[in-house]
């Protein structure tokens, strides 16, 4: 049922498309959808894409043109004329994907292929679109949507209905607005279809409805929808008037998007990059991470220098390093990930952040002990060079740097919110080179004190 | 518009429900939906919430109840008797939501439960819901749906649909099927309206329809959902016969959760948690991967200890220990968090292994000469006690490791997913560990070569 794309598949399409066989090509792609088409031409070269794309219907192309990879759809466009993409793609789509198309090509192209649409409601609405941030409620929304007013009845609503969905290809609510247009609430089209003609909107219609303002953020849009399980959400301005609607679909993409940005930020990456993204895109947001942790190795490196003398006398001390530095880390990271996911959710609860540093201590006690204990074991039984005073210095220094660690990762991401930053930006190698240089501080400290002592 | 629980609400709530003043508390919960409610009771202790659950209309009830933590649901479910959870909840829910609470119930307790539903239909649908497996398209669809037979006329079919959607709370599409229940295709509620009276379904329905078995992986679903933009998805038997219907609500939360889950693993959390969840369940979920942590250090400190009378001549080599771990680590994680992240989205392309090993290659070679050259630099010129040896010790050592971390980070989750195990194990903790015990030993190893050198 679903499409998957393979080489075969691919070589054999190329093929077809290279020697004109029509009939071949559109064989091939008779059970595609527009996304199974996209991910074809994402695998094209421009040249073989070129020639592919002629054999698409024109509402096919203008589906298959929204849902390709940016960098493909740029190349392409760049080979088309302004007239070109207004006849063939803008007449053909929605609203928010015309203006999403639109803002991604150069000022000057654009405004060109905006004098080239016929339909000038549909120019004007996508000029309105195109007016709004890119990451708001006003940037992901569609300006077709259903309203009736809620003085009619149900007979006149049902004919507005019938003319208004000839434009609008999914209807899944109908809006109640009054007669300046402010959103009033909605109406579903099963209570239309089920209520005798004659009663009016304004007893029937449910005025329970939750919106978003046209400014709010796309992750909080996010948020609501899926806190409130819904379908479609519609969109009112500053005062209240229905502008738009925002479907799932489009959100279903942010909401995933967010979820990846924290997974890369926590692994150390500073862009949104992908797999599939070249050398130079790559490296721009891998390397300044690892530049940070070069410098706390820089700063870890000075400090275990100044024991330099008590390693040549008691070397094992060097031994215990790594284990140290990446059990702080492993902590550090454990807690700031689940303190991001909790504010994320909206699920850290009602209590104040002394309760959440306590809740971590204890967490870090019950843990280190384990560790602690496990590592003070192994160290009385299994090496030979082995005496007590680092025995009991790596134990107790597990142990500190394991409450330690898991305080630090807790606070951090707190306090980082508390100011307006992003929380994910604290975990992964900020929380992991800090606590590295931490714990090792702590272990020669504790190591200098403990050899005094035995 | 949207409801954000303060503690002052909550103090004002339960001493509203305290004193037992109904229309206090009916006026603050008045403009609060379902989930909005849930929140308040998750925070509300058992006695609290019991108090203020029966201000609740029976519907609201058992919509909250699906909304509720699973553990305040279940605290919650054991106060009350099997007929009161049948008459109070399950009588007001979905098929969906009632068999996933009852699968939440003691096996006794659930058979009990069933035995006291009073609509026959609707414990055989619940009945059948439980029979699939949690995970899976069964476990998540609802049986409630609309469908129309093939054969039919536009107004047999719209009657027929006025006494279907009686029972379905949202209808977003019409099912097409034949005599044997056979899922054909779809139609929308709009094409209905506006299609003439006299018109056979046959002729207007559309026989694209993505649909998914009913034993498809959630993850798997939502994938499928997500690609092709679906709100609703229709679910199909082994030989075809539509049974039931997702929608993205659900699958959202499938989503969410995979995306959280690959977050989770590489943070070195092993089991799904929540930073609410008690002392226990997180310790739980975080000790296994720090015992692995610890291990991992134990082997480091072995491989380091036999290079013990090295460190007393030349005590540096101490110094860069935690750099070269801590470099390997990060690298490592980077790669591997891309290659989870690509394979999830199936965005890894067609390339084969080494292709994309070799890209890693070239990505590793670049940010290492970078790092190791920005280090090379440093230690020329700041650090008193350094000499050639370690300088070009700790340059070599770290452009290898870079390069092999990225190569290592990239190959086990291709191998990993190639086996059918899940990919994210190998990033966080288990890629870290490898690459500090590999690039210590790589570290030493280069040394002892080149001090014999200078």
């Amino acid at each position: 049922m679903q499409f998957e794309l393979t080489k075969q598949f691919l070589d054999e399409l190329n093929l077809a498309v290279e020697s004109k066989n029509e009939t071949a090509v559109l064989a091939l792609i008779e059970p595609l959808r527009p996304v199974d088409i996209a991910e074809i031409i994402n695998e094209q070269d421009l040249e073989e894409a070129i020639a592919f794309y002629v054999f698409l219907s024109e509402e096919q192309a203008a589906d298959v043109l929204i849902e390709l990879d940016e960098d493909v759809r740029e190349r392409f466009l760049k080979s088309l004329s302004s007239e070109q993409i207004a006849k063939q793609f803008i007449d053909n789509m929605d609203s928010d994907d015309a203006a999403d198309l639109l803002a991604e090509l150069p000022v000057e192209k654009k405004n060109e292929v905006i004098s080239h649409i016929e339909d000038i409601e549909q120019a004007s609405d996508i000029i309105d679109l195109l007016n709004y941030p890119e990451d708001t409620a006003g940037g992901l929304m569609a300006k077709e949507l259903v309203k009736i007013n809620i003085d009619w009845d149900i007979k006149t609503s049902i004919n507005e209905l019938r003319r208004q969905t000839q434009e609008v290809e999914n209807v899944y609510t109908v809006y109640v607005v009054d007669d300046r247009d402010m959103l009033q609430g909605i109406i579903s089209l099963k209570r239309l279809l089920l209520t005798p003609d004659k009663n009016k909107v304004r007893d029937i219609y449910n005025d329970k409805v939750i919106s978003v303002k046209v400014d709010l953020k796309d992750e909080e849009v996010g948020q609501v929808m899926e806190k409130y399980d819904l379908v479609v959400v519609p969109v009112i301005d500053e005062i209240g008037r229905l502008v738009g609607r925002i479907t799932i679909d489009d959100i279903v993409d942010v909401i995933k998007e967010e979820a990846e940005k924290d997974y890369q930020l926590a692994s150390g990456i500073s862009e949104n990059v992908e797999y599939s993204d070249n050398l130079w895109l790559q490296t721009r947001a891998r390397l300044p991470w690892l530049l940070v942790g070069l410098m706390g190795g820089i700063v870890s490196s000075n400090v275990i220098s100044t024991y330099e003398g008590a390693i040549q006398i008691h070397p094992e001390m060097a031994f215990f390093i790594p284990l140290i530095a990446a059990m702080g880390g492993n902590v550090g990271v454990q807690s700031s990930a689940l303190v991001v996911q909790g504010l994320a959710n909206k699920s850290l609860g009602l209590d104040g952040i002394w309760s959440k540093v306590f809740k971590e201590m204890l967490i870090g006690l019950t843990n280190g002990l384990v560790c602690s204990g496990l590592l003070l074991l192994y160290n009385m039984f299994f090496p030979d060079q082995i005496n007590w005073a680092i025995t009991s210095t790596v134990s107790i220094a597990l142990l500190s740097v394991i409450i330690f660690a898991g305080i630090f990762g807790t606070l951090i991401p707190i306090l980082l919110h508390k100011y307006k930053v992003d929380p994910a930006l604290a975990t992964g190698p900020f929380i992991t080179t800090t606590n590295d240089i931490f714990g090792i501080f702590l272990y020669f400290y504790i190591g200098h004190l403990l050899y005094a002592v035995f």
